[in-house]
């Protein structure tokens, strides 16, 4: 199974008075680990939606064990849970650069859609790409 | 069971390139509606904190039927399903005006800490907090 | 000349670990005081966008006197400060709501564009917008 | 004379309905800059704030002529235009990776103060941090 790690340094703009990262931002790093997994297939997420396939979230789910501050090296690990020709699930864990402990732990599912936000059978109408985002599971 | 119902008006900032809003956003109105729903009970969020009150959110759960769009005006419904000295659960509903249909519906888990985020049982240290704040689910 | 009133709550979001509003955020306070600006022509910037007109920004500037903290009630004061066929500068005060210093002065200046980003003359292509903002103006 | 190079992906969270990066954004990336350039002295920004040296945005300046997309990569350049005891002003272009063309200039101008937002004299209370940001100026 393919995990793609992706490396992130916390901004000031990300933290709030608690002193800690807000905890929607998180959500906005699994979409960084996200667009990098997907990249792994050669096809970016960029070029999909110009090829007419969207992907947006319909269900997210998000533990958090801890909490990231201003200026801390971040490591997003992304895989997918589960691929279907209509939908796919995505997990995360996010944790501190030279420290093994999870602090967040979130998934995400999409469907795939046209720009008419229409469910698309990914499978039989862009095989290739399909098969790409297969390969990633199987590896 | 009380129920707070904040309206919002959709901000350009909140779109993205799909033309609706970024899912992460409706975790900021999950937020505005937690606001006004505890200035309920007369005690505001910012005068709990300035009590060395803080309630971090540990977990949440979101699911997106729908859509919002750039200067829609918003409802966001929002309620105590579950109290307890160490920890608070809201959920939340999330509509447009004049349409009935629920296009977000989510739910945010919190712990009640102090400063040095150590749990603190709300019934017993501040039993004033805790009365109000069960008063609001059995209205 | 027509000056907008908005009001805002400010947004735990909306702050940063210094307990008080980060700065970009007033840049999108000046959106939503500039959205209920252009509404008050009968023409939502909606609208606009629907009929190939954009209003990107090219210029913003934007001197801090003070700061906004959680749950502050805001003012957002906006007017239009020059107006041309090619294009429009806003300026904005931004105060806390019962206090009569202003916290917050900024323009921005936008121009009028198409889809494809190529300048349009408003004057000439929408004469009929054109006269309802350039209305605001002598109002 | 120090300049900062800082590399950023583009963050789909990061788009608005126009289908370019949000114009506030630009200043998060000011931030990101910013951050790195501070790193630069050997004292970074989060080490000075547990020093009780706060250096808040007092002034925003930004031009926009061009715009960034989603996965675009970026390059921030930072570099200090003015520094006084009491003051700082730091400039930035942004540019795409592999494109000489400046897509967005700007500058900000912060003040040194402590915890309690009164004005500290840098060059006297903490000389060492001056000589540091001074020498990255000469450089």
């Amino acid at each position: 199974m393919h995990i793609n790690e992706t490396k992130i340094k916390v901004r000031y703009a990300e933290t709030d008075q608690m002193g800690v990262v807000y905890h929607s931002n998180y959500l906005v790093w699994f979409e960084v680990g996200r667009t990098e997994f997907i990249s792994a297939t050669g096809v970016s997420y960029s070029d999909m939606e110009k090829n007419d396939i969207l992907i947006p979230v319909v269900e997210v789910n998000c533990k958090y064990a801890g909490s990231a501050k201003y200026e801390d090296e971040i490591i997003v690990k992304t895989w997918i849970k589960e691929l279907s020709p209509a939908k796919v699930i995505f997990e995360y864990n996010i944790l501190k650069e030279n420290d093994d402990k999870i602090i967040v732990r979130g998934s995400t599912t999409h469907v795939f859609v046209n720009r008419d936000f229409k469910i698309i059978n990914i499978k039989k109408k862009y095989t290739d790409i399909w098969e790409k985002l297969a390969k990633l599971i199987d590896e």
